[in-house]
């Protein structure tokens, strides 16, 4: 089986960052959490899936899902990569745990309810087999989905919310904070945002980025070169109309692991 | 005075990546340096200095310029920022020790013979004020230089240096291999390459970064946004035309620093 393992040595540099109760708070506990080159890219080319960082950061991503209650990716990603989104950290549901103890939800955003999943879908696979949970699609109030396609993700735990779409600039997409309120109101308390590269980007703008509680990035040392899917979120401008940094980070802390580095941060401002 | 100091205690982990004779060498030691944010830019935009890293960068930098015989410059940056290019590091010369002893010679690349220098540039003031080498200028043998600036340049020490110039998809500039030859005929054993954009950009391409020896680039916790001056080298093929990483480092080493990492590796292959 393809258990990971990450050793509880590891863990204490990302204890600050975890998600911590949010009673209170109309929002969940929002973690950003994604791997990129030196040159900050996620992939070589929209649609590819670059290994980019190596074993142990892969285990560390496992572990900080079974820390979240839900996990978060765009259509973009779902249809590229067919992922599975589980957690397969040792002890966990389906890995040595007791029912879906541990397993966080996946949430796919799918404005126009594209992504054509079927039974083979690796996400409906693992989800039927007891090692996932079934995701939650969400998609646009103005889009209908077929019954066929909402029968399969039901009967396996899954369903399809809506949710009004915002278009801006020409871009058609969820506005975060109606998002995350959303997933609030359905139990989930925490979740951890991890790609791809258009989700990251339009929660990194200036009117988005307090909704981030915690930051989690891990560096490769290599450049994938011009032409990839690069994390730069929108410029920034002052009062005087001067471009300013789009944000800082603060409590940085930066991990070596293996030839890789973590940074974990806070939202600055 | 403005005299910085690099603890003792901070430069272990530096020395692995500090130059070494390379005697029999037609190439002097070349190390690639410089400071980005999280999303890959040196500056908020072309002809603008942004202060990314911390004091302890500065320091850092200013030391390992005590540690080269060169440091290495594009026109752009010259023109863009009037540096000082010097190194004020306690104990070189000028800076409490004996003539110009640890003061690097700096190095600008000018292949058209663009950059306006006059009495007042900050780099002349300070070879005048003993307290920094005057440049060694080099520019395309094709072009001529009126010989009031080579008078006033080899007034302070410095000179001007020609050499072919290659034209490649458009782009004027010196072929790496040519100019670091040029410069360890000059009896420069070892070339600090500071900068800016395109010519770090250059360096990291595919044919050209056999010839750096140590990469050492800090990493500050900001992200710049959108349309700054990214590094992202030139993407590179497989055989079979797949794009691949235009270069991994090895022997790699995060070192946090302050709220920054810095990284120092070697060029892969």
């Amino acid at each position: 089986m393809d258990t990971l393992t990450f050793p509880p040595k590891e863990t204490p540099f990302l204890t600050p960052y975890l998600p911590t109760p949010k009673q209170d708070d109309e929002n969940p506990f929002t973690t950003l959490t994604f791997a990129t080159s030196l040159d900050s890219s996620l992939s070589l080319s929209p649609g590819t899936r670059t290994v980019l960082s190596g074993p142990q950061s892969k285990a560390m991503t496992h572990y900080l899902r079974s820390r979240h209650a839900a996990i978060l990716i765009g259509v973009g990603t779902a249809v590229a990569d067919d992922p599975g989104l589980n957690c397969r950290i040792q002890g966990v549901g389906g890995y040595g745990g007791e029912g879906l103890q541990g397993q966080p939800r996946p949430i796919v955003l799918d404005p126009s309810a594209r992504w054509e999943f079927d039974e083979g879908s690796k996400i409906l696979v693992l989800a039927r087999e007891g090692r996932g949970r079934a995701p939650f699609i969400v998609t646009g109030s103005n889009v209908s989905v077929l019954e066929e396609k909402r029968g399969l993700l039901e009967r396996c735990g899954g369903k399809f919310i809506t949710l009004d779409v915002d278009v801006e600039e020409g871009r058609r997409g969820f506005d975060w904070g109606d998002l995350l309120r959303c997933l609030k109101r359905e139990g989930l308390e925490s979740v951890m945002i991890e790609g791809g590269g258009s989700v990251i980007n339009s929660l990194l703008e200036p009117g988005f980025q307090h909704l981030v509680d915690s930051v989690i990035v891990t560096i490769a040392p290599t450049w994938l070169g011009q032409g990839g899917v690069a994390v730069s979120p929108k410029r920034r401008f002052d009062e005087s109309g001067s471009a300013i940094a789009a944000s800082r980070l603060r409590d940085v802390k930066w991990h070596p692991f293996g030839e890789d580095v973590v940074l974990c941060g806070r939202m600055g401002q």
